[in-house]
């Protein structure tokens, strides 16, 4: 029986509290998955404010049986509505469809993302513009019919920096066309993979927040039709909380 | 450095092609997780829509920064306003805050859960009620310091139903009471027992929906501060979708 697995790590810059990424992960009402990432504009907790605004209204309107490419839509004219052009974020949404039986990437976003399929390694590099800066925004979309075998890699641009400050290149398609893993679990396998490889480069202190996506089509027998998640997650003080965030009992 | 562990397991009911529980994980706007359970009432299609419907007010709302008490009434009078009384859902919520240092849960839910903590199991079995019903339904609140070892088990009644039908019992307190895992995840351990024990109790065939949620605070060295996730799903198609849900294209 098929899966679709997804991998998911996410660290923040070196020196940062907490990342400036948001990254949320929803059940679609029709059936399937849907992958949110935003990368808000800046660092710090106004970034971080940003992006989990964004991701907020974007999961809202999916979990709500609106379409990736209209919601992708109404969030930029949203942004840039209440920003009046001065605030930006890239988007990416990573949707697999059971409906339809497709994966779909709506992306609005400089930074590319990779398809792996039966040795062989796509680069999706089509022009593509952030949210919030002028108007009429649109995303750039992707559909790709579910099958055994296929990977998609999705990230935010502080992956590409990585190794930047030393004078070295992630060469990601390089690497990604190199990549085979016998392993179980190739999503987590890959994901695991590219944020050693993109540590190393930055020698363990990435100057921007890193976020990797994989998601993998895999074959697998499956007694249960069981579902699974797991989440690990460092627990820390957010230093920068509001005045009565230590007050939260909803009561 | 201390993590907080999520694992969820999720079947649905023998014969069934989708679970009517939605379950969703997300990121809180002032740091740490939460996890929202929703059992709908009935079964197949419609439980699915009311327990989605449910899920996608109460994730909406904890994303904006609302308290898990108020979201807890505030889908209760939803749901109350807009079915009359005639609906009911199962609701909890899971929060891991790190704004407080706490972890918390919100039950409207007859269905108990249960804290494991240096060899001692506790039963949180307060008189509560599912959301939808009654005029001004209120959650059941109980909130616990983080600290290592800290494990919560949370289910909806389908878990609590496995065995039923052979005579046998769960006895899930008992089970927890003798309960020892040296695995490093402990989480993804003791959830994966949880649901097999069922499986064998149903003989392969549970008679209602199960979703199963294990939290757990592990001590881990972490070299680079990551935040993981990985998700699993069986592809199927959907039988019961509308008549247009093969056409999703976003443009």
């Amino acid at each position: 029986m098929l899966h679709i697995d997804i991998a998911v790590v996410k660290v923040p810059r070196y020196g940062a509290s907490e990342s400036g990424d948001t990254l949320e992960v929803i059940e679609r009402p029709g059936g399937g998955l849907s992958v949110v990432l935003v990368d808000g504009q800046g660092s710090g907790r106004g970034a971080k404010t940003l992006s989990n605004l964004i991701a907020t209204r974007a999961i809202s309107q999916l979990k709500d049986g609106a379409r990736d490419g209209i919601v992708a839509r109404a969030v930029h004219d949203y942004l840039y509505t209440y920003r009046m052009g001065q605030a930006s974020a890239t988007l990416n949404i990573l949707s697999i469809d059971f409906a339809s039986g497709s994966l779909r990437v709506s992306r609005n976003n400089p930074a590319p993302f990779f398809v792996l399929s039966a040795e062989q390694v796509q680069l999706h590099n089509e022009p593509s513009t952030p949210i919030g800066l002028y108007p009429s925004t649109r995303p750039v979309i992707t559909e790709l019919a579910l099958h055994s075998g296929l990977q998609i890699v999705m990230f935010t641009d502080g992956l590409l920096k990585a190794g930047e400050r030393y004078g070295v290149d992630m060469e990601l398609g390089n690497y990604l066309a190199g990549w085979r893993s016998e392993s179980d679990d190739p999503a987590t396998a890959l994901a695991e993979a590219l944020l050693n490889r993109a540590m190393e480069l930055d020698r363990n202190e990435p100057t921007d927040d890193i976020s990797i996506v994989v998601a993998a089509v895999v074959g697998r027998t499956s007694p249960h039709r069981a579902r699974r998640m797991t989440v690990s997650v460092p627990i820390e003080r957010i230093i920068e909380c509001h005045e009565d965030g230590g007050n939260g009992v909803g009561d």
